[in-house]
């Protein structure tokens, strides 16, 4: 394809995302797709002759389109909030377009330099110390495994170097809530630790990992013979949005040398408004945080920020220097291959620059706190309504709830929140996930889509009613 | 941003990117930035008051295409081909534009249902068997670490359930080429395997990897009571492109219950030539297989494509079910976060799509041919030439040259290659990659940008000739 015809298939894109967003209200929200239906409709082989873009584009609004759940449609409300702000989209498509990418910082200097920018500006807009020193990776879980690679390395004085954890002695031990994210089990398995050696750590009442039981669990550890290595906290966990008290574990870290690191991914976006800066207070003493601008923030996936408190434990573990990649600058700039996984990089700091430009800083707060008060209006709603619980606390944007009418058994109310949340799921109104918490399943609704409006929550608070009343009746009735 | 203000901007965003790429053979190829010269020009915090998008478009043509190395250029001839079809920036524009994001099939059903699609395609095109299936990651130091994982899984019967790596007593052993990619050690090390463990094997005098000293390797290790885990072998190594014989890996790692890992992810791009397919001949034995369509092929970055023979050593290490992740249909689909590192997907199928179906097959295999040609044809010239020496065999689009005058000292001719190539990249007029070759430098001429015909590669080599000479010349005059 050359300038020209790009030139003007891509007016075409344009126009249609435009239409597309601009319509986005009136689709279902979560795709209705059965398995297997979108890849039935495609050739089964690559095609000889070349076919017009034309054709690829109707394509996607024809094929691909209806097979999309709608992240972005103002009533989203699973997951977590994956916006995507047509600032930072446009930033994105600049950065495919340019078609630059970074191996070295002479292979792109404005890449690397982009990103020290605005790294730092993030930082000083979620409060950390100007001790942390950003990176863009592409999702909280591989800066998790990052994190625990670095602990590793710390933990063993560089056993990389060496026989690699297989030289160790004695066994390395990770320390998380039983209600942090999936992802980190996942990356201490793959770094190599072993489900034996990942503590689950009970929570409080309020779902936040208990400090008493982590300090028991690694004094325990260490009577054993074993050698307790790093702590993951969240601030804001996938369930519930708690809060794990990052401080009184910053204590036991730093009294037993572990790492910190602090998984703020969805709710790290919060400490851009000061009155929520204690949520993750002593997050000043942790080693690393990560924290995901593809989230609730804005800037369209993937875009996820590991910040590191001592670059070097982390440029020692992912250094690379083959002859291929060196050059003249390289003892006066930021080599960011050396602070993460995969050697070629994309420039994924022009989309979340775009839109901190674009938007400005207190339009996005106004919205920040636009969509805690909403989550308060709901939660406040539930509480008062007969049969409807809130079943954790509110200090974000999340709000678990179920409709609990009297006289049903666990089983039988486990089977009436699955069945409301699938069938508002299935109507196409609104989306929602249903997860378990404490061995039972509720429904996690997550606020703070872009076009989400307080109107959008109220239209969700009567879809939930209509449904739950609907499928509860018809349980009664033996339907 | 609304969409229509999205609208109007991004017609300018098209405008521009199709004027850069028109203009891209009248700009230097090499940034000619010095270190913090882009960041020197940006605030050094973020706006708090909104900034219009044609400001951040004015910066990216003021301050950022300055300090960009254009890996499109039709004189760049560094690292390796970094192509950007358009087509399939445009497929990766909707991606972005469309801000879907895949966690579970449900979550965007046709995120998955295309990427099987297209890394079908992908398989039938290189000639790999239905035995293997396909997934796409970021890059080729990512899928070669999943490899290894999986390797390091399945020779432990799947130590991660239990201890880990840590809780086995013997220690396991990756081997590969001395010339195998950097990103080979660097898997093996965060994998824990840990240095003393990785065996760089030598290589014969076409720098091929010697699979009699593997086998050496590889009895050395039983006899002293190690577990010989895997084997990563190149299909067109970095330096020289060298082809290591895969066939007769494949006898070893078969006899010996090794996972044997391809990484094929520049070079596998020519075996959509069945001329090619000699060069990797035995992959069907592979465990697995990398090869990068965002490199020669023509996918703009990022998008490397990980095939395995059996998916449920992939699924059974990376899988994780927590409840918030599950869905209805997860019996009858593919979840492809099961399938790598990250949880959250792009929609990286989009962009590979959209390129082979605007450029069709046959056009892909007349250019990648037209690079060979090209490649044969330096190679001729140089060998032509006086005191022009070509230093590998030339099976792909990559010749490693070295200007090597007479009555040099070896040191004097390390400093002689490196300046011509430092003062070409200097010059703008072409980009090439320095790298050394058994201990002393030379110069990589990696072909095969979209836009370079012969004429280019002509240029290229009056180019060369002439900053070599006047090079040799000031050393001579002791300038």
């Amino acid at each position: 394809m050359n300038p020209e015809e790009f030139r003007a298939a891509g007016h075409a894109v344009i126009d249609f995302l435009a239409d597309y967003h601009a319509s986005l209200s009136q689709r279902p929200v979560m795709a209705q797709t059965r398995p297997g239906e979108v890849r039935a409709q495609l050739p089964g082989a690559a095609p000889t002759e070349p076919e017009s873009f034309a054709r690829v584009l109707s394509d996607v609004e024809q094929v691909v389109l209806p097979g999309l759940s709608l992240w972005q449609h103002p009533r989203f409300f699973g997951y977590f909030p994956a916006n995507a702000d047509l600032g930072s989209v446009l930033g994105d498509m600049l950065s495919t377009g340019l078609g630059v990418l970074g191996l070295s910082w002479q292979s792109s200097p404005a890449l690397t330099e982009v990103e020290e920018v605005v790294t730092d500006w993030m930082r000083q807009l979620v409060g950390l110390p100007d001790t942390f020193h950003g990176v863009i990776q592409d999702t909280a879980s591989t800066s998790t495994l990052v994190a625990l690679l670095c602990a590793r390395e710390r933990t063993t004085a560089y056993s990389a170097s060496r026989a690699g954890l297989q030289g160790e002695a004695r066994p390395l031990v990770v320390y998380t809530s039983v209600y942090s994210h999936s992802s980190v089990q996942k990356a201490a398995v793959l770094a190599g630790f072993g489900n034996d050696n990942v503590r689950a750590i009970p929570a409080d009442e309020a779902f936040a990992l208990r400090p008493d039981l982590l300090e028991a669990a690694i004094l325990s550890d260490l009577e054993a013979g074993r050698v307790p290595c790093a702590v993951v906290v969240s601030t804001g966990t996938t369930t519930t949005t708690a809060l794990d008290p990052v401080a009184a574990v910053a204590v036991l870290t730093e009294r037993h040398g572990l790492w910190l690191h602090v998984d703020a991914a969805m709710a790290g976006t919060a400490m851009m408004l000061p009155e929520c800066r204690w949520m993750w207070n002593g997050v000043e003493r942790a080693d690393s945080v990560v924290l995901n601008p593809h989230k609730w923030l804005g800037s369209v996936f993937d875009n996820s920020l590991y910040y590191v408190r001592d670059p070097q434990h982390l440029v020692r573990v992912m250094s690379t220097n083959p002859s291929y990649l060196q050059s003249a600058a390289d003892g006066e700039v930021t080599n960011y291959r050396d602070w993460g996984i995969p050697l070629g990089r994309r420039f994924r700091a022009l989309k979340l620059w775009s839109m901190l430009r674009t938007s400005g800083i207190e339009a996005i707060q106004a919205r920040l706190r636009r969509d805690l008060a909403n989550a308060q209006w709901l939660a406040e709603q539930v509480r008062a309504a007969p049969d409807w619980q809130v079943l954790a606390p509110v200090p974000l944007q999340t709000v678990c709830v179920r409709y609990a009418p009297a006289g049903l058994t666990a089983e039988a109310l486990d089977h009436l929140t699955q069945a409301w949340c699938a069938r508002i799921n299935d109507s196409g109104e609104a989306y929602l996930t249903p997860a378990t918490l404490e061995g039972r399943w509720m429904v996690r609704v997550s606020i703070g889509a872009l076009t989400t409006e307080r109107t959008h929550v109220e239209q969700l608070w009567e879809i939930m009613q209509r449904h739950a009343a609907e499928v509860a009746q018809s349980m009664a009735a033996g339907v």
